[in-house]
């Protein structure tokens, strides 16, 4: 189909669809002119995700730029893998130089994490935010999160399906579209419980 | 304090406090003189939360204005103020049309949820980002998913501040600075139940 087309169906502009191939996140269509060049169902589908991952996965460019790289490339390990997803999906924080908070934490929960884990700043970034926002999480509080984290976690890696593409997909997508799902529970599940403490007829 | 005194206590340039001045995030301070103001430690505070809501917090200027108008507004009752709470610090997401799949999930999981709560946009949000990105969650995860945060909910409900002022600001700061703690906790759950998995030495 022509760039008119890969448009209506995609529902991206055709201005947009060439800054993505501009910017070398969508692969160049096929030439069948000096001007003209061909697309297939593969673009529809990698628009769709450059969407998705833009607008409700809340990445930049860079990171979605990232994340297709990780989804095209082949995994080394499973655990590798899990890794290069993070990495690839985590917007760059401020490097910190001062983890021993989050690796104090770590250590409490007795969790094994490899050494140079992006994660490890995101730890340390959201401990610093509480912080600067004159915040204080409540005694014991952070052991709830971190078990029902690993309790979701658990889960997920369960369900990791088999075949190195469809693996790669499911981690990548899993870990950074999930997230909004997430927190929307959390906030509708406080809404729940607030009925439950303050509004229930006894 | 002046405005460069002030600047230099809260890291935050004066350009940009003058910035804050005038989107009315921050109260402007006491005229000395006609072009000279006073300023105090509340600003300093101020200051410092403003940069904690749209660093870490993730929010938009216009995020960060209602979350400081919830902070300053008395609250009517406490099931209101989490409303008020979650309405000031979600971001504007389109407003969909079609919330059936959002309000059919809240009814199979029994939850009490107000009819007009932003929550269920964010929720019908983050299921058509999934949809969109190609992704599927595995049959059963959604409630996994949703009784961790239940859990999650319940302890932090059972940890409400007395008080209407330290409610206030227990309910919107949790909200939104947790958020990234959470995101942070369920990636590193992640690699160590991948660890768990894949190389534990058994």
């Amino acid at each position: 189909m022509r760039i008119s087309e890969l448009a209506r169906r995609s529902e991206v502009p055709v201005a947009t669809i060439k800054y993505y191939l501009r910017e070398k996140l969508l692969p160049e269509g096929v030439l069948t002119s000096p001007t003209q060049a061909q697309y297939d169902d593969s673009h529809v589908a990698r628009l769709r995700l450059i969407r998705a991952l833009l607008g409700p996965g809340g990445l930049s460019i860079a990171g979605v730029r990232r994340t297709l790289r990780a989804l095209d490339q082949p995994a080394e390990s499973l655990h590798n893998l899990l890794g290069t997803a993070h990495e690839a999906t985590a917007e760059a924080a401020a490097e910190r130089d001062d983890l021993t908070r989050a690796r104090e934490l770590i250590d409490r929960l007795g969790w094994h994490i490899d050494d140079d884990s992006r994660a490890v700043q995101s730890l340390a970034e959201a401990l610093d935010g509480i912080d600067a926002g004159g915040f204080q999480v409540p005694d014991g509080a952070v052991d709830v999160y971190a078990e029902a984290m690993r309790t979701v976690a658990e889960n997920e890696l369960s369900n990791t399906p088999e075949g190195p593409e469809e693996m790669i997909r499911y981690v990548v997508l899993g870990t950074v579209l999930v997230e909004p799902l997430l927190l929307a529970l959390r906030r509708l599940a406080q809404q729940d419980a607030s009925y439950d403490k303050f509004k229930k007829p006894s």
